[in-house]
């Protein structure tokens, strides 16, 4: 993905970019009910490479279907693009895990961007110590294949009840992750980190003692000092 | 489908193939969370015809969508064959609905066996009318594309957590909705046909004032006297 | 309330006012997980008048509450406007009663047009033999006071979801209840009486075998028939 | 149980009864989450036999424990006093039955008083049709071993998150089922059989178009008239 | 509010004061489904100062109605009183914030003692690094108006289904909060107190080997003993 | 319990055991809902001592329940044998307590191994410090007795959905707590200790960048570098 857009998504919270996709339209675009394993792993961006579950079936989801190169789950740990993000619908169901460490470390060695799943992680206690953001709802022991099974890669999903289309840009803070539409990513990144901007102004205004009426949001007097306070942090 | 495991299964419970595919192995079998919407429906017996749901987003589902005739779900309910029935996975959200009363009378004139989503149906008071049976989990009257984007169909997905497969066959009666692996439908049929012979002797046997002990299961003499029961009502 | 507008909004179908509600940018308009009572009661169309519950506290909600004759639950059951609707924000709590059959029968006896609450009723097999629209999650026979503190009336509340300012115009049919916001109730009624005019044209059609591609929605031939079909209904 | 307290509790509400249980200090007396299946049965009435459910365990939970005599769930089905009611802690579970047509017709022709689970009932459209009043969640065609292990009876348990003691007298009707300890049922007969004629009394003056004010409750002049009335019809 | 009191109430917990409010009749008075953000924020204590949200309506709850000084959530940010607590009913929906990083920062300028919400912030990192007690459901980046909008001041709310009444007293510590009555808070603190004296005896002890019988409730020996220990620590 | 066995357990994550019982038949180990309150605490290992909660009654549960020396809930505390972990059946129900700081301390000064609900514990921060394995729901400050009555000691129960019978051996690490039926512990501990080793393998190699295609499950490649590997180790 383009570099601007990536460092500037890098530069803006989950929450700016909620109010500007809400500009755009865009109501539904919070992942609900994940967290963050590691509150010290890097920020997250990326485009989204999505993996599907269906419920398993106890015929087809025995330990045998691991073997062989073709199990969905394993082409997707080894073909996500490095700088991607994979996405797994797991229907909010963190009854059996999504992946596990090994999965997941692989991904974080092959130069991958993150994980998010809307069902959990196994060997978690492992993944939370990973230099590699890694969403779920809650640990889940259980082997995936009790509950899941792997379906196709890289069709669109639903994700926490957000939709996700391969190639959407995702971004994720120590708050959640939003999905943008892929089309608009690139206008979302340059309004959100405007928008960050002024935040940062009231924020130190205050931090300052000043009231937020008149400030936020801004009447003209705030406007034109934050022109002022803008115009000099460019310099 | 093969008309005599047809036949078959109009006569079996939801309940007594649930037993007869846990002999196989399969404990999921059993859509959760839903009801029929008309008693006086006939039993529902027939192979899945599938179409997928993913959460709608604001640009795509808009109004203008079902223009043409290539909107998934119009393309479901227009294909969707004769004496099979289709399955809508609206991953359990009923918060729109996930078809209305002329989709769903559209699908009884051309033939269709029912109709079963894990969401809710809008018009339900109308739908309720028809001779058709139609399962959903509750009364839903806002637009389907408030909620969700009609994907694709006739893809293996997940209903009510149950995993569906094109061609599986469903069976539903007054209490729900059971899904038989295709590949063991017929021999489910039979095996679920003279389950309820026995059940059918053990009720009659229940209502004459018999205890169950020694008989439900059948010790030796409930299963001599059954044997003698079954060869009458065979001549 | 104008008699025009109630008598259209008497024929028109809670599915088909969310379409057009949609129109106008409202979304979130039918109240969510309540059920009508009684099947046989007429349809329900009126002006909102509210009630608002908080949480019971101990001291407070005791027997003696309901002496005098200010407690705000009598006060409604009383002073609702014969042809208004009492709606009761429940906090979707259906653990005690949000009313019982005495003060509904009241409120029918007053001439009150309905009553809905996003938590339960008590004695409901009563309520449901009367000839009045209650709407309801699920029976509750505890009595209010033990969960339900009655705070005010006629404020702005939220009811399952759905915001409810008094003066909102609810329509309530077998399927859930609609509100609409009161400024835009007359134009709201027009466009659903239309639409419910061509979605019966759409079902006369579906129903004699014809194919939705093309009808529903439709295109110029169907349109044009539908132009004659409504000319020569008016007549 | 006493005949004179069983035919008092047989002509009161459940509603009437939470009251009359709150003012003797107990507020959780309603099990929650549960419905009549057959709205023609006969009124509940009578003290409660146990059954305690736990999770079910793959080793033990097999269709041959079953076999033999001593099965808690057959235990019970065949020693549950007549005039009892069987209650069942299926701890809130319904993805697999409780029990099924056959166990509880066999208790309907034991000359039990009732079922109860805080689970489901698979064959639930035949124990529709049965002269017998049972209670549930909802229906649920899996068989009992895939979800519940029956561990012991007649002990105290909870159901529907209400405590249930061999001997508590259940009344159940319409609305739902009410749970009264053992040593308060004859006094709580008597006051709610009092509290009866009291309501009866206001709902014929409420029908008859009074105000509920300084009836319901009643001021100095309708304790009077209510006096008058309870003395007329006495004789 | 009392010096006293305050400082009383800042040396027990959350769980020795639900006991005491046990005593005297309030069960319902823990605040439920709500964690503290940031571990080490200062105690919280204070009088409850509140702000209701119902549903948001599309037409009114736009970006521009936090224009102009009267928005009621803006309105609440700028007066809720220094050492009070902002107490916010969300209605415990945390898919959209109840506030954010300005707006809480903006009250910690101000001196208000904590916030409070059965909803969720948006922002939460940061507020979590903030000196200041703020509890809530769960991180919520979307921008409030998407689901909320905020309708008056200081009236009685529901807060995670307790009732809280303005200028009630609220006491947070890790665990959770408590709301108690303001007419009998002194009365608690003083209990309370005393009640934590004897706890810190029984842990003393506890920690030094002492089996809890006899001891926790406390029978004559120990009861000396414990009089010796306080009239030891008075000195 | 054997200290082989033990310290094996004392090795392996409850990820792992989960994929070994799986091969054994057993699906539902993993207790669901339940965290780890103090991430510094030890491993969990040991045989379950049992205590079952029922729903509270208001005339028997009083403060007055636990005078004396047999309120079952501190005849549990009192009794669980050293190296043993008390398991409480909460129903889920974390609106109370199942335990607070003074009785986990004594557990934890008695030898006791750990303590797991399916509820919640008040006084957890002063939980969370112990080095003391302590699993729950959530916190919870109100008193046990308001929502809980302790019934009776070291029978079968259900926590968190999972069967737990006296004697089984739990194992806990920061991820969560399995259940392994007593019979087959030992041979579960060897197998899982087996399985711990090929997995540290494979991480070792998905570190070095090693793909997990023939890896992880292992083609004849990987099982021989294994095999050296092991061999290697051992020595």
């Amino acid at each position: 993905m383009d570099q601007t857009v990536r460092s500037k998504l890098l530069d803006v919270s989950t929450a700016t970019l909620t109010s500007v996709l809400l500009k755009h339209g865009f109501r539904n675009t919070f992942i609900g009910g994940i967290k963050l394993l590691n509150p010290d792993a890097p920020r997250m961006v990326g485009p989204a490479f999505t993996l599907r579950y269906i419920p398993a079936r106890e015929d087809l989801d025995q330990s045998s279907a691991f073997e062989g190169r073709k199990h969905p789950q394993r082409v997707a740990v080894e073909t996500c693009p490095a700088g991607s993000i994979l996405v797994i619908d797991s229907r909010k169901d963190a009854s059996a895990a999504s992946a596990g460490g090994i999965l997941v470390t692989r991904l974080f060695k092959r130069g991958v961007a993150g994980i998010v799943t809307d069902g959990g992680f196994r060997d978690s206690p492992d993944i939370a110590k990973l230099p590699f953001p890694a969403y779920h709802s809650r640990p889940s022991a259980p082997t995936n294949l009790i509950r899941h099974h792997a379906l196709d890669v890289n069709q669109p999903i639903g994700c926490g009840d957000v939709p996700v289309y391969p190639g959407d840009i995702l971004v994720g803070d120590a708050e959640g992750v939003v999905v943008i539409p892929q089309h608009i990513a690139a206008q979302v990144a340059d309004e959100a980190w405007e928008q960050t901007q002024f935040e940062d102004f009231v924020m130190e205004r205050v931090s300052a003692g000043d009231s937020t009426h008149g400030l936020y949001p801004p009447e003209d007097d705030a406007r034109a000092e934050y022109a002022r306070w803008r115009a000099a942090r460019k310099t």
